[in-house]
This record gives structure tokens, sequence and C-alpha cells, in this order.
């Protein structure tokens, strides 16, 4: 069921400190900082040739990544997300075998609809499926 | 510098439910366990259309897993590991950038030539870098 690993999120608590360890230090091919206040991040894009890395800043209160970097205060990879041909599918598909999905299927940072999958039922890692 | 992400490593606490969760769950394809004692590490690896999830279970004394799987019992995403062209050229990179590797170069789980580097200089990641 699962295509492509389309993005690595890592939460920064300093999104120009992030930055430049991706494009100065690592010397890969980084966006300018995307505000998305809908979803309660600044987005920097790391362009790599196989899948992006996704940095990832709290904008506004209740950001979906502030509690995460209380308890990671040097930042850290907060999901992966893995693209699915059909979201409706792949939510029917996780009901049937169990797996707990965190909400319902919404609208997500890249205008696709999204499921966000819980970490326990997916060996200690948030899951985002993003329909392709 | 970095160029294709090789792969995204998650430490699990059970590799056959692991296992589980990828093939059937998620409906990826995955091989068998592999044991690699010399890295004390049993792996499964998840193909992904453009990139590489290789489970990692603990395998003997020392696993450099197993503090991790303390502190996560339920598993989670260990380390991510960037391609690059030359490793050498990579570590003296990252040398004259102050950012700091964890030990030396030394032959890794695809027997090709990594450098670990460190999470607090790599906004809270464990970054293993590969010669491709």
């Amino acid at each position: 069921m699962i295509g492509k690993l389309n993005h690595v999120a890592i939460a920064v608590p300093d999104l120009e400190a992030g930055t430049v360890v991706y494009r100065d230090t690592l010397g890969a091919k980084v966006s300018e900082p995307l505000p998305l206040p809908e979803h309660g991040v600044t987005t920097v894009f790391v362009a790599l040739p196989n899948t992006k890395i996704e940095l990832l800043h709290p904008l506004g209160e209740d950001s979906p990544i502030a509690k995460f970097l209380e308890k990671n205060p040097s930042g850290g990879i907060h999901h992966v997300c893995y693209e699915v041909e059909d979201i409706e599918a792949a939510a029917a598909k996780m009901k049937e075998s169990g797996a707990r999905a965190l909400g319902d299927i919404k609208i997500g940072a890249h205008n696709k609809p999204v499921l966000f999958l819980h970490p326990k039922d997916f060996c200690g890692t948030l899951v985002e499926l993003e329909q392709a």
C-alpha cells in the first residue's frame, strides 16, 4: 500500500540554525522559510534527489510541534510521511488492522488529504499518510 | 554535498511485530531478517520506491541501539542516512564546519565507508553519511 517516502520532518528549535546545518554544513539545497499558519509551523524544505527533509519550527500558539520541542529541546525527527494512492482506502485498512489513527483525514501542509497514525501502533514513530 | 536519503533507521523492540506493521498494516515489501553480528543488530529492510526503511533490533551484547530502546521502549527513529560521493571529503568538511563526528570513518552495515555525526550538531538527529 504505501508508496514513496514523501518526507522526513525534523522539528528544530532554531530555524535559521537548522537551515545553516543543512545548507552550509551538509551542502543541500534548501528553500526559503514558508509560514503555514493554518498548520502552526514554519517550514524549510531540504531537497534531496529522491525525497525531502522538512525542517519544522513552531508558528503561533498551539503549534502541533511545541510539546515535542519541550521534550526534545535540541530538536529531532518528528514524523515520516508515506504516500498512498487513496487515503480513504488507507484509513479503512488501518481500521481493519486495528491500528489507530490520530483524528480524521484532513488537508495537510501540501494541500493534500493526510492521516496521522498513532506512534504506539507504528514502532514508536509518528507516521503521516498523504494521498499522492 | 549530501545526495540521496539512503535510509531511515527505526529501532524496534520486537522485530516480528515491526515486520507485521510494515508488511501487513502498511502493505510494504519487507526482507527476511538479516543478522549483522559485527554491527550488533538484526535488520529487516522495507523497500519503498524511492528509499528504504531499516528496522533494527539489538543483536548480542553492546548493541549500538540497546540504550536507545531503553529510553524509547516502544521504538523510534534512530538515525537517517544520507549518501555522499566521497566520505573523506565529507569528514574534512565536517571538521572545517566545526560539526562533530562520532568516532572515525568505518565500514558500515552495507559494507561501505560511513561516518556518524553528533545529534547535537544536526538538529537533534543522529546522521549517518555513507559513501555511495
